[in-house]
C-alpha cells in the first residue's frame, strides 16, 4: 500500500483541526438502544452528528478552513457552492469568524437549508441543478469579488475538519470499552469518509471502514471496484439531496482507495425505514442523505457477522414533509 | 419552611439511586443550538432525556425500585398502571432484573407505547380510561398474584430515581461553567419534578425550579397557589397522554410545595410548536407531554429575564401521525 501524497491531510492535521474547532463545534453523542441491539443481534452505535452546529458534520470542515483565513482574506469574504449542508456550515462559520459568505445553492435545495443559510447571514445565489454549472458560478463570483472559495471536500483543512468526527468516535468507543468491527460512513464527494478513515485507521487499526451510498448514486463503490474515479449517471434524482455529487473527489478518493475496506449500497426504501427507526428507537431526526450508513447497518449489509458497528448520522436538515412521509409509512 | 417528613426521599437517596442505576441507565446529553439561543435572547439548554432507555425518564425510577426487590419479591413479579412511559420503563426494568411484569394500560394509550411495553416482555391488561379505575385494577391483580405494585410516583425509590436526572443537570451545567437561572420541568403526578427539585435545590441552590403543565391539566399550579392538593377537571382530553394524572401525589406535592418557585402553563399549540422547534433546531424527537417545559421556555414564560434556562425533554414516545402533525404545521 503506497504512502499518501504529501498534499493530503494526515493524522496530525486532524489533531490540529480538533484543537482549532474545539471552541465552536459540539462533541456529538454516540447513542444506542439496547432493545434494538438485541433485535439486530449486534451492537449498533450511532454517532448523532445531527446535533452538530448547523445540523450536520459540514460545520467541522468549514470552521477548520475559515478560521484559518488571514486578515486580508477575511475582509474579502468566502464563497461556496452546496446543496445545503455545506452552505449552512460555511455561512455559520463565516459569521463566527467575522467574514461575509456568498453561497451558490440549487433551486431545488430543501427550503429549510436555504432559509437556515440566509439565517446565518449569508447571501444566497440560486441556480438550476440540471442545466447550470455550480462550480463555474462559484468561481465567477470568487473572481469578481476576490473572495475565497471554500470547497466542500477537495481541501486539506476541510477533510481534516471532518476527520475530527472520527477522532471522537475512536475516543467514545474506547470509553465504552469496545473495539468496533466496522465504521460505516455516508459518502458523496468523500470528504467525511476520507477524514473518518484517516482517524479510524490511525486510532482503531483493527476496525474496517466502509463507504455507504444510495444504490443509484454509487460512484464511490464503482470507483473503488475499478480502482479509478467514475461518475454517477447524469441528472439522477434522489431523496438524498445531500449526496448528489457527480464523482468522487481526487484528494478524497486518493485517501479512500487506500483506507476503505469497500462500499455498501442501500435502496431509498431502506433509507426511509432507517429514518423511521431512528425516530422510534433513538429519538433523533436524520435527513435521507444522513441515514444511509445507518440504513446499511440496519439492513445487515456489513459483512463478516460484526459484533459492533458504528454508523454515522451525518445530518438532520430534512424538510418536514419528507420526514413525515418517512415516519408514517412510505 | 418546614423540614421534609422522614418518609420522603432526600439528597442521599438520590445519590444512592445514581449508583443503583449507573449500569443500566443512560447519562443523557444536555444540548443547545447557539442560533436558537441568539433568537431567544437567553441560553436554553435541553436535557435530552428522550434518549433514555425506553425513551423517557421513567426508566430511572422504575429501575431504582425494581432492582431493589428481594429474591422472593422477584419471583412474584411486579404490576404497574400507566398510560405508557411508566409501563415501558417497568417492563424493561423487570426484564433486566429477571422478573415478570403485568401492566395496566388505557385502551387509548399510544400504539407505540403498548407495542413497546409488550416488546419488553410484559403482559398488558387494557381498560377504559373514562369509565374504569386503573388503580383498582392494578391492586386487584397485585392481590390475586401476590405481585409487587410499582407506583408511578408515590414511592421513595421512584422519586429518588427520577431525581438522578437533576443530579446530571447540575453536573452538566457545572461542566459548561454556567449556573442556570431556572430549571423548568414537565409535571403530572409530580415525581420527576420532585426528584429534580431535590437535586437542584441541593446542588444549585440559586437556581429556581418551576413545574410546567398544559393549561387544561394545571392541577399542580392550582395546588401550589392554594397550598393544598386540588384535582384536574374529570375526563379532560389532551394531546399530552403522558400527563393525564388526576391530582398531584401526596409525597410529591409535599416536596414540590416546599421547593418549587411556581408553575408555568402552556397551550397545546405551544406544545406542538415546541415539538417542531426541537425537530428543526435540535434534531430530537419529543412527545407532547415531554415538550411542555421546552414550550414554556420557548414562549418566554420563565419570569425574571433569565440568562440561562434548563428545560427537560422528558419523553419521546410519540405516535408518528401526531409527530407528523406537529412538524408539518398544525
Amino acid at each position: 500500500m503506497p504512502d499518501a501524497p504529501a498534499h493530503l491531510p494526515d493524522i496530525s492535521d486532524l489533531e490540529d483541526a480538533r484543537r482549532q474547532i474545539a471552541k465552536a463545534a459540539v462533541v456529538t453523542p454516540l447513542i444506542e438502544n439496547p432493545w434494538l441491539n438485541r433485535k439486530l443481534g449486534f451492537r449498533l452505535l450511532l454517532k448523532a452528528e445531527v446535533m452538530q452546529r448547523t445540523g450536520s458534520f459540514k460545520f467541522r470542515g468549514a470552521y477548520n478552513r475559515i478560521s484559518r483565513l488571514s486578515e486580508d482574506e477575511r475582509k474579502r469574504g468566502v464563497v461556496a457552492f452546496s446543496s445545503g449542508n455545506h452552505a449552512q456550515a460555511v455561512a455559520a462559520a463565516a459569521q463566527l469568524n467575522g467574514t461575509k459568505a456568498v453561497i451558490v445553492m440549487p433551486l431545488d435545495a430543501p427550503t429549510i437549508k436555504v432559509a437556515n443559510t440566509r439565517g446565518y447571514g449569508a447571501e444566497v445565489v440560486q441556480y438550476d441543478r440540471y442545466t447550470e454549472d455550480r462550480e463555474a458560478i462559484g468561481r465567477r463570483i470568487a473572481a469578481e469579488r476576490g473572495s475565497i472559495l471554500v470547497p466542500p471536500y477537495e481541501d486539506r483543512h476541510v477533510i481534516a475538519g471532518q476527520g475530527t468526527l472520527g477522532l471522537e468516535i475512536a475516543e467514545q468507543a474506547q470509553a465504552l470499552g469496545v473495539v468496533p468491527d466496522a465504521v460505516v460512513c455516508n459518502t458523496s464527494g468523500g470528504g467525511l469518509t476520507a477524514g473518518v478513515a484517516l482517524a479510524i485507521s490511525a486510532r482503531l487499526p483493527k476496525t474496517a471502514i466502509f463507504a455507504c451510498e444510495p444504490d443509484n448514486l454509487d460512484d464511490t463503490r464503482r470507483s473503488l471496484e475499478g480502482g479509478t474515479r467514475v461518475a454517477n449517471a447524469p441528472n439522477v434524482r434522489s431523496i438524498c439531496d445531500a449526496l448528489m455529487t457527480e464523482i468522487p473527489g481526487e484528494m478524497t478518493f486518493a485517501i479512500n482507495r487506500r483506507l476503505l475496506k469497500g462500499a455498501l449500497v442501500v435502496t431509498e426504501a431502506e433509507i426511509l425505514t432507517a429514518m423511521a427507526t431512528a425516530f422510534r428507537d433513538l429519538k433523533v431526526v436524520i435527513e435521507p442523505g444522513g441515514a444511509v450508513s445507518f440504513a446499511a447497518a440496519l439492513a445487515g449489509r456489513v459483512p463478516g457477522k460484526p459484533a459492533c458497528v458504528v454508523a454515522i448520522a451525518s445530518g438532520g436538515n430534512v424538510d418536514p414533509a419528507i420526514f413525515a412521509r418517512a415516519i408514517t409509512g412510505h
